[in-house]
Protein backbone atom coordinates (compact mmCIF):
# COMPACT_ATOMS: atom_id res chain seq x y z
CA UNK A 1 0.00 0.00 0.00
CA UNK A 2 0.93 3.53 -0.73
CA UNK A 3 -0.23 6.79 0.15
CA UNK A 4 0.07 9.61 -2.20
CA UNK A 5 -0.33 11.84 0.08
CA UNK A 6 2.58 10.76 2.36
CA UNK A 7 6.18 10.96 1.87
CA UNK A 8 6.66 14.34 0.01
CA UNK A 9 10.00 15.34 -0.46
CA UNK A 10 10.81 18.97 1.41
CA UNK A 11 12.96 20.29 -1.31
CA UNK A 12 10.75 20.19 -4.65
CA UNK A 13 13.65 22.01 -7.13
CA UNK A 14 11.72 20.57 -9.59
CA UNK A 15 8.11 18.52 -10.35
CA UNK A 16 7.95 15.51 -9.56
CA UNK A 17 6.68 12.15 -11.46
CA UNK A 18 6.95 9.12 -9.83
CA UNK A 19 6.10 5.78 -10.95
CA UNK A 20 3.31 3.71 -9.36
CA UNK A 21 2.30 1.04 -11.79
CA UNK A 22 3.57 0.34 -15.62
CA UNK A 23 2.38 -2.30 -17.99
CA UNK A 24 2.34 -2.46 -21.96
CA UNK A 25 -1.06 -1.40 -21.25
CA UNK A 26 -1.34 1.68 -18.83
CA UNK A 27 1.26 3.83 -16.96
CA UNK A 28 0.43 5.42 -13.20
CA UNK A 29 1.98 7.98 -11.68
CA UNK A 30 1.95 9.92 -9.13
CA UNK A 31 2.91 14.14 -9.86
CA UNK A 32 3.87 16.31 -7.38
CA UNK A 33 3.92 20.21 -8.36
CA UNK A 34 4.87 22.99 -5.85
CA UNK A 35 4.67 26.39 -7.35
CA UNK A 36 5.89 25.29 -10.58
CA UNK A 37 4.75 25.43 -14.06
CA UNK A 38 5.80 24.79 -17.87
CA UNK A 39 7.92 26.29 -19.86
CA UNK A 40 6.22 29.71 -22.08
CA UNK A 41 6.29 27.15 -25.34
CA UNK A 42 6.81 24.21 -23.52
CA UNK A 43 3.24 22.07 -24.72
CA UNK A 44 3.19 18.63 -23.39
CA UNK A 45 2.01 16.68 -26.50
CA UNK A 46 1.28 13.36 -25.02
CA UNK A 47 1.12 9.85 -27.34
CA UNK A 48 -1.14 8.42 -24.67
CA UNK A 49 -4.42 9.95 -23.51
CA UNK A 50 -3.79 10.60 -19.64
CA UNK A 51 -6.63 11.07 -16.77
CA UNK A 52 -5.25 13.34 -14.36
CA UNK A 53 -6.96 13.48 -10.93
CA UNK A 54 -6.14 16.44 -8.37
CA UNK A 55 -5.77 15.23 -4.71
CA UNK A 56 -4.70 18.05 -3.10
CA UNK A 57 -3.87 21.66 -3.88
CA UNK A 58 -4.96 23.60 -6.78
CA UNK A 59 -3.41 24.78 -10.76
CA UNK A 60 -4.79 25.75 -13.46
CA UNK A 61 -4.30 23.86 -17.14
CA UNK A 62 -4.35 25.49 -20.36
CA UNK A 63 -4.91 24.06 -24.11
CA UNK A 64 -3.27 25.15 -27.28
CA UNK A 65 -7.24 26.34 -28.55
CA UNK A 66 -6.88 28.73 -25.55
CA UNK A 67 -9.26 27.44 -22.95
CA UNK A 68 -8.25 27.41 -19.64
CA UNK A 69 -9.48 25.23 -16.78
CA UNK A 70 -8.72 25.60 -13.03
CA UNK A 71 -8.43 22.19 -10.73
CA UNK A 72 -8.71 21.42 -6.84
CA UNK A 73 -8.92 18.62 -4.70
CA UNK A 74 -11.18 15.63 -5.82
CA UNK A 75 -11.21 17.11 -9.96
CA UNK A 76 -10.44 14.70 -12.73
CA UNK A 77 -10.08 15.41 -16.52
CA UNK A 78 -9.33 13.00 -19.44
CA UNK A 79 -7.10 14.45 -21.82
CA UNK A 80 -6.87 12.46 -25.31
CA UNK A 81 -3.76 11.64 -26.65
CA UNK A 82 -1.90 14.78 -28.83
CA UNK A 83 -4.41 17.67 -27.44
CA UNK A 84 -1.68 19.81 -26.27
CA UNK A 85 -1.64 21.48 -23.02
CA UNK A 86 0.67 22.69 -19.85
CA UNK A 87 0.14 23.81 -16.26
CA UNK A 88 0.01 27.37 -16.47
CA UNK A 89 0.06 27.97 -12.78
CA UNK A 90 0.12 25.69 -9.47
CA UNK A 91 -0.48 26.74 -5.73
CA UNK A 92 2.46 28.14 -4.07
CA UNK A 93 2.00 27.10 -0.63
CA UNK A 94 2.17 23.77 -0.27
CA UNK A 95 2.05 20.67 -2.44
CA UNK A 96 -0.40 20.09 -5.82
CA UNK A 97 -0.89 15.98 -5.86
CA UNK A 98 -1.89 14.16 -8.70
CA UNK A 99 -2.75 10.67 -9.64
CA UNK A 100 -2.07 9.93 -13.57
CA UNK A 101 -3.20 7.53 -15.69
CA UNK A 102 -2.07 7.01 -19.02
CA UNK A 103 -3.50 4.82 -21.63
CA UNK A 104 -3.48 3.79 -25.09
CA UNK B 1 -13.95 17.97 -15.65
CA UNK B 2 -15.66 15.81 -13.14
CA UNK B 3 -15.42 16.70 -9.51
CA UNK B 4 -15.14 12.53 -7.68
CA UNK B 5 -16.39 13.82 -4.18
CA UNK B 6 -18.83 16.02 -5.25
CA UNK B 7 -22.61 15.13 -6.71
CA UNK B 8 -22.84 11.84 -4.25
CA UNK B 9 -26.44 10.64 -3.97
CA UNK B 10 -27.93 11.38 -0.46
CA UNK B 11 -29.34 8.10 -0.24
CA UNK B 12 -26.75 5.18 -0.53
CA UNK B 13 -28.95 1.90 -0.50
CA UNK B 14 -25.92 -0.25 -2.31
CA UNK B 15 -22.66 0.80 -3.27
CA UNK B 16 -22.52 2.93 -6.34
CA UNK B 17 -20.30 2.55 -9.33
CA UNK B 18 -19.98 5.12 -11.93
CA UNK B 19 -17.99 4.48 -14.97
CA UNK B 20 -15.36 7.40 -15.50
CA UNK B 21 -13.44 5.63 -18.94
CA UNK B 22 -13.93 2.64 -20.62
CA UNK B 23 -12.28 1.97 -23.34
CA UNK B 24 -10.19 -1.94 -24.86
CA UNK B 25 -7.50 -1.08 -22.49
CA UNK B 26 -8.64 0.52 -19.49
CA UNK B 27 -11.81 0.84 -17.30
CA UNK B 28 -11.82 3.83 -14.57
CA UNK B 29 -14.56 4.41 -12.32
CA UNK B 30 -15.82 6.30 -9.53
CA UNK B 31 -16.79 4.10 -6.23
CA UNK B 32 -18.96 5.23 -3.21
CA UNK B 33 -19.42 3.29 -0.26
CA UNK B 34 -21.66 4.50 3.04
CA UNK B 35 -21.19 1.41 5.84
CA UNK B 36 -21.28 -1.21 2.71
CA UNK B 37 -19.56 -4.22 3.02
CA UNK B 38 -19.63 -7.43 1.05
CA UNK B 39 -21.60 -10.35 1.95
CA UNK B 40 -19.66 -12.63 3.92
CA UNK B 41 -19.04 -15.40 1.06
CA UNK B 42 -18.82 -13.43 -1.71
CA UNK B 43 -15.01 -12.35 -2.89
CA UNK B 44 -14.27 -10.59 -5.77
CA UNK B 45 -12.24 -12.93 -8.13
CA UNK B 46 -11.24 -10.19 -10.83
CA UNK B 47 -10.27 -10.66 -14.13
CA UNK B 48 -8.13 -7.54 -14.73
CA UNK B 49 -5.83 -5.98 -12.56
CA UNK B 50 -7.32 -3.43 -10.36
CA UNK B 51 -5.12 -0.24 -8.61
CA UNK B 52 -7.58 1.23 -5.94
CA UNK B 53 -7.08 5.05 -4.79
CA UNK B 54 -8.86 6.44 -1.42
CA UNK B 55 -10.07 9.21 -1.91
CA UNK B 56 -12.14 10.24 1.22
CA UNK B 57 -13.32 8.31 4.11
CA UNK B 58 -11.78 4.63 5.54
CA UNK B 59 -11.97 1.32 4.89
CA UNK B 60 -10.95 -2.12 5.53
CA UNK B 61 -10.50 -4.92 2.54
CA UNK B 62 -9.67 -8.88 3.22
CA UNK B 63 -7.78 -11.08 1.30
CA UNK B 64 -8.43 -15.08 0.89
CA UNK B 65 -4.65 -15.56 2.48
CA UNK B 66 -6.47 -14.14 5.89
CA UNK B 67 -4.57 -10.64 5.66
CA UNK B 68 -6.44 -7.21 6.02
CA UNK B 69 -5.32 -3.78 4.91
CA UNK B 70 -7.27 -0.80 6.31
CA UNK B 71 -7.16 2.24 4.15
CA UNK B 72 -7.66 6.20 4.41
CA UNK B 73 -7.33 9.16 2.01
CA UNK B 74 -4.41 9.35 -0.49
CA UNK B 75 -3.96 5.21 0.29
CA UNK B 76 -3.64 3.39 -3.20
CA UNK B 77 -3.26 -0.11 -3.78
CA UNK B 78 -2.68 -2.36 -6.61
CA UNK B 79 -4.38 -5.86 -6.43
CA UNK B 80 -3.67 -7.94 -9.08
CA UNK B 81 -6.05 -10.37 -11.14
CA UNK B 82 -7.50 -13.08 -9.25
CA UNK B 83 -6.66 -12.20 -5.96
CA UNK B 84 -9.52 -12.51 -4.36
CA UNK B 85 -10.61 -9.50 -1.82
CA UNK B 86 -13.73 -8.15 -0.17
CA UNK B 87 -14.81 -5.01 1.61
CA UNK B 88 -15.09 -5.83 5.15
CA UNK B 89 -15.97 -2.65 6.80
CA UNK B 90 -16.48 1.25 5.27
CA UNK B 91 -16.67 4.19 7.46
CA UNK B 92 -20.61 4.78 8.89
CA UNK B 93 -20.83 8.14 9.03
CA UNK B 94 -20.20 10.05 5.58
CA UNK B 95 -19.15 8.51 2.39
CA UNK B 96 -15.81 6.61 1.41
CA UNK B 97 -14.62 7.20 -2.03
CA UNK B 98 -12.61 5.70 -4.19
CA UNK B 99 -11.16 5.96 -7.70
CA UNK B 100 -10.26 2.11 -9.58
CA UNK B 101 -8.33 1.69 -12.30
CA UNK B 102 -9.27 -1.82 -13.85
CA UNK B 103 -6.25 -2.51 -16.74
CA UNK B 104 -5.25 -5.92 -18.38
Amino acid sequence: MKNLLNNIPKNLLDELFETLIKTDAIHIERIISKGHTSPEEDWYDQDLNEWILLLKGAARLAFEDGSEVSMGPGDSLEIPAHVKHKGVWTGPEGETVWAAVHFA
